[in-house]
């Protein structure tokens, strides 16, 4: 049984909302179809990111570069048709660019490294120069057509994950400085006061971030934020369809947020804006543990934790709109998505939906629970129950003491766990039908809400008293509020003259 | 404990859907509303009946007759504005006029008998020519713009419980008879194909059926259809807010539907089609019985069973969008809709759309069970607990054998219960608060879905075997179908490969 | 030939918005309606003001008071169900209300003076603490549901043009001043930075606010702005349909405007804000003037130069959907709205359109003409031809030159006039059919819209020269913007390889 | 002058809406594009096709076709997730897939042979076994997932334009052949109701025809219809960015239609069906005659007459959302859509909604003038002044003699000319931006629509006369409906009493 009494007052430290500053995205050609704006759309209206960042703007599919014969000579042709619409579409739902600069498009590309199941292209560009004119090109394009106060407000970082070899040919740190210099510079020449940074590394290498700040401290290269990923999984076993992984412990995580964030501060370069770009339990797109409750169990210490390290960090992926691993074969195949395809939502859109409803003052806060205040007194209490063990018997006994200043208080219980709020349990079910049909799809969105109950409580010396249980891999949103009772209002009310009550 | 053994063939009667023929709605002036407008495209997504009736066609808000002084004398103009937008909305939304026609617009009136607080005038009209003309202006201007074939769909019945002298002055049935046959003459001479009934009484007064059949076979007055009311709440206890009553047994409707169903049978005109124009548990929208489960279980085996004798019958009304008594005082307040204001939808709306799901061939049928089956093999059982007694104590213990062709089974449960489906039971915690704040609606809307829940079952000789229990005053909606399991096409799935599994 | 060299510099004033900061409704019950709320979102979407206003908060139809008996005495009953609904209506689409106080409850009336089809009562309350009760519990609710800074930018205006009887029974100063008294020490004992005003009166009568004035500043009576209305329409001639009204020029109105402006800076008040809560040609919802191109001819200087006396004036209404005259008769009736029944933008609707696109500063302005100019570099000219002789012959020529700081020069112009953009004339030319099918509805739609066509122009010496003529009641608005050509990038280009071309 | 005299009876023919049967479109991975589906969703709304067909079903970005390494060996795995969405998004926008057969998926594709920008592979496949499996699955699982009834109503179509070496390996007749009656007897071998049909040659090359039905014949293959293409521009001069072609008269493709209509009547295989499944003047998508009204007036004729020799005859494409030449490179660029990229509509898409609305009874008929009749005696005149010559001269004068039953006439008149509606003149002379602005979508829209202007003619001995005139290109919809005059109910009407008038 975990007791916990909730001190009357905050402790001073707010709930950070850096878990909501970015989400990201499949590769930003996705973005032209209907089903990824619908997804995205629902993604906005109920949880509200600030940024989104994918791969592939200088993929071939946009179509940014191409190149002209013109009297014999190649010239290059900036074609903004696809992105300035896929970038309309963002910020008509509430959500801007985080940029990522890559890419390599094939007329600069030098050679045949690729990645995904979309080629992406990773080779150094055959002349840098037009490389630095791309990025002008680029940026003064949206400039021009968003206005410069708007794209300030636009991160630009340079390429992704440089430190594999499958992302950047021969994961060549010498390269990758070379790049980040001439971007860099190319970014500020057109404006001093965008914001440029680097270097997007995954984890396991972060020595890279200590030679890459020394590097731009020591060639004065402008740098105004450092970037890298987070994943918690161990090494995989393969199937044709899947990736299985075994987790770490989600502390795994925070320790990388923090260690990160240690070296960054005693670099040259000082205390910069620490951004993950990237995060999630597992970093491979064809691993059911990201369509489990699990999964939102097990975020759910790093949504509460995590903002106190970093200054952003961004789930991946918003949508099972994604291709990396070929078009998706079935309704759910542990793609990232918050939602899975046909617009179901997963357990974990759940959890950052609660933790939405939770922003506030912290009152309390340990390793499974976090306890805010709003400004009009309602409270917001959120617990999970993680078990990575296998098994069933590992419920979690919690008895909360809440201080509350009012006499009445409207309890709403908002739950997902194995038994509510999952789809992937149905659709198993089902016998994991590929192609849903319309009414597997209805069924489907029916049983991925939370369970929503609700109560009445009255308090005593200030505090009400909630005991209750959480099954495995539960989170429970309880919201607290006060009740301006109007019954008395009703002349003449008395239910039990209602036939059967 | 039940013990329901489901025969594998049916017993030749299908279910019928008369249920869903029509559907009462506040007076008609108020579907100009967009609420109102709101809730009907629910109604008609969701469950799709396909006639509305309603008052106050005649009624001063809609304006269809007024008179002008020209030249010194007083001269009729229809006005059809109004009533033009409401039955385009009608038809837009896939539903027709079931028109009633009535009341007495003030220019044509004899008097101040009126009715509800929007004060409909009963009286009968200064001139029945000008009626006569009323009524044959109001249909040829329906044929102009809608086409004959359409207004030839559309029933017209004459006026709205003349029995009582609220409705009608004096409850004056040789003026009824005398109005009856005017307006049934005047629909007739703009084409003898149209259709035309009455005399929509309430419950009660079977005589007048009996008197009215017979007035229109001696006198050869066309009728073309038969309709009455029927409720089943006995006399109110009135407190300035409520209405209360107790019911009847639901019986009591049923043997209603059966014994005017024979006077009709048995009357000197012949086998009439057969329409109960409204229907619910209490006549009174302040009584809080209708925002009940119970009235929601009570009235399945009304539905299950009524189309065995009506032709249709027509749930008295769709939507809490109603004025008879004064705006609506409260988020809910014992109104007659489906769906309360702010677009929460009531237990009864629920149960409406489980009838919808059970169409089918009937394999079983008792009085808290119903068991149907669709061409494509799939199953419905529908089963309720309805129990009028107060106290908690009322379990249904249900154990069924179904029969089914397949061996693998989906089943969806969909329950609706004191606990589940219930906004007005989370209403009442939150202290009865008249106007909803938007974030009290966001709540009612959560907690009025029914609970869906889902199952995987193996056949044994041809049968499923279902224990179940069912709280008081549940419905629950179990739906079987075959599962065509793809599991075996992913290769080298194992879920315990996934962390916690 | 009008000849106009506009100016390089503006001349220090500002085009101001004022125009734009209010509309007027008809009474407030009809925002329950769809149609209502459809064409309001228009107007949001293509004008964008700021406020509404109309009568009837306090009219029965929305039914905020009510009283009950208790124990056998009468006790008040607020009703917000209604108002709630409109509120939110308003603000979600972006319009806050500018609250009319009125008119009388018929539960606190004292009399059965009446105004308008709707019956609006417009008697001294029965108790003036009852009234008092009633200011404070509204205002309240609305702090409740929306918020104290919301609510803060709320005008509250106390009744509506008290110096007539119909409005006012006896048009009794004195009891007026004792309504404002009792009505501005309730608003401000809810809060003392609410703002309220008054005293709403017709034209005519200016010595009221003469009075008003000095009698708030001896009293200390509370008063944050002075609100009355402006028609420019002469006796009348009334047909049964019809009122016809000849028009005073319009500088009538503007004259009106500083006039009343300088009585309130010379009163002991001091320059308090001045409100016009109402203008328009006509005052007459009957008269056809309302539906013609010369009713949006004869307000364009109105809206040029009225914002340079007056904080705000609002246009009486914004759509047909109107009922004081009993519900409209026909398609076009002479309704004040700027959107007609069925959709249908009038010419007015597009003036509005017009001079929303033509903000900025002012380079030129005078009787017929404005020029402005925006930040970006891009000019407009509106220009009009207000005629109000009868006749076909009444042409205006106009030379400008225009002063660009680019060569070349895109020119878009949108022209209402008796050809184009005037949905009445073909409306006419149907036979006036009263009822519109869908067919003539878009046909309606179709011919409303603006001729827009497009052009090119060079500079020369820094000036472009446009030589152009407008026909009767002509208004057409230049858009001047600069043109970056990119014919050049295109490689081949030659139109002359097109056949045909 | 043209004097026609129209007679008042029709001729027997009716006017044939088999321009209407059939659409084109980009390839079918373009499906899943939000922009596509809204260009679809105004077509559909507007015009109402009812099949639509497009390349690439079998191309890999749909991904259909997959293999996977089970065992050590090689297994198909078909993936309908992608064409499920594709073809749900059409059913609901009330379209289907009039089915191509083609083009090779990689895993199936014996060589390199590609076509487009997007690189369909033209190809034989490696296993005709396979290719029939894969024929086979595609087809059950649309049976399975809309029902057989529907699939009955699919045409499908084996290939495309397999006489160029482009779209089939070397043009290689025989292999068709092979690969034709593989296909057809796998379609009948799924369900023999079904229809299947070739061989989609485009020109010139109509021995294919001949050689393709004897083989049928002779080989006993089954064929349900024929299908063949036909454009009408002359050898190409090519620029970077444009592909100049003179025209043929449009009176060419009439001939081809007939001509091969022929040959298909005089076959062994007799009167089969015979579908134009691609039209347009030029075949390349960077050919700006297709933004031209040319191109609209140059159409008409062959949707006047081309549905009396064929089918259906499908217009090569209905948006400009098309890839076969790279991602587009500005607003207006020579594509083939009815739509311009950002919603635009071009001048064809007018004429294909002007023929929509002249459907019914030919009353004359003439190369450049169609008038009908509808049953409720409304009359269209459809006209056209197509002109191929360089330069401004080229009126047609046009006097009419229509015969009417009603002697007041309303008529409304559609225009699209050089002048109106019109788009890519306005955009010609903005300096054609490639990437339009917010502001130049709204202009273009706006210029855009058609002319609309109304007026009221008198009939005299039954007939009204229109004497008109056509400017260079223009086409002109003459509507003319019977006037139900209610001017005489307006009590009192005299516009000469309002101001101005």
């Amino acid at each position: 049984m975990d007791k916990i009494k909730v001190p009357a007052e905050p402790d001073g430290k707010r709930f950070q909302d850096h878990w909501r500053t970015c989400v990201g995205t499949g590769r930003l050609g996705l973005a032209l179809q209907k089903e990824y704006l619908d997804h995205l759309s629902v993604i906005q209206r109920e949880i509200g990111f600030k940024y989104i960042r994918g791969h592939g703007l200088f993929h071939d599919d946009i179509g940014i570069y191409r190149e002209d014969r013109v009297d014999g000579r190649s010239r290059p042709f900036y074609n903004f048709m696809y992105i300035d619409r896929i970038f309309d579409s963002f910020l008509e739902r509430g959500i801007r660019p985080f940029v990522e600069l890559g890419f390599m498009p094939s007329k600069l590309s030098t050679g045949e490294n690729k990645v995904f199941y979309w080629e992406g292209n990773t080779t150094p560009p055959t002349d840098y120069d037009k490389w630095a004119n791309l990025i002008k090109a680029v940026i003064l394009h949206f400039i021009d057509r968003y206005g410069l106060d708007e794209v300030l407000k636009w991160p630009f970082e340079v390429w992704n994950e440089p430190n594999l070899p499958g992302f950047w040919q021969n994961a060549d740190m010498g390269e990758y400085c070379k790049l980040y210099e001439v971007t860099a510079r190319a970014v500020k020449e057109v404006n001093p006061d965008l914001k440029v940074g680097g270097p997007a590394i995954c984890g396991g290498a972060d020595h890279w971030i200590v030679e890459f700040l020394s590097f731009c401290h020591d060639q004065k290269v402008p740098l105004d934020f450092v970037t890298r990923h987070a994943y918690t999984s161990k090494q995989p076993e393969v199937t044709p369809h899947f990736y299985y992984q075994e987790l770490y412990e989600n502390t795994y995580m925070l320790e990388e947020f923090k260690s990160v964030r240690e070296i960054i501060d005693r670099s040259p370069m000082g205390k910069l804006p620490f951004h993950i770009t990237e995060y999630n339990t597992s970093w491979h797109p064809l691993n059911p543990v990201h369509d489990t409750v699990l999964n939102a169990a097990y975020l759910c210490r790093i949504l509460s934790e995590g903002g106190d390290y970093v200054d952003s960090f961004s789930y991946w992926t918003f949508s099972d709109v994604f291709e990396e691993c070929d078009v998706p074969r079935s309704q759910f195949h542990g793609g990232f998505g918050l939602i899975a395809l046909n617009g179901i939502p997963k357990p974990t859109f759940h959890v950052f939906k609660f933790f939405k409803k939770a922003e506030g003052d912290i009152l309390f806060r340990d390793e499974r629970t976090l306890v805010t205040r709003k400004k009009d007194g309602a409270i917001a209490v959120l617990a999970w129950n993680e078990v990575m063990d296998k098994g069933d018997d590992f419920q979690r006994e919690l008895a909360l003491e809440i201080p509350v200043e009012y006499a009445t208080v409207f309890m709403k219980r908002s739950t997902i766990s194995e038994q509510y709020g999952n789809p992937w349990r149905s659709w198993i079910q089902m016998g994991r039908p590929r192609f849903s049909s319309k009414q597997a799809v209805e069924t489907l969105k029916q049983v991925a809400r939370p369970l929503v109950t609700t109560g009445r409580l009255e308090s005593e010396n200030g505090y009400i008293r909630l005991i209750t249980t959480l099954t495995k891999n539960e989170v429970s949103l309880f919201e607290f509020s006060q009740i301006h009772d109007e019954s008395h209002t009703y002349i003449g009310l008395d239910d039990s003259k209602i036939t059967s009550y």
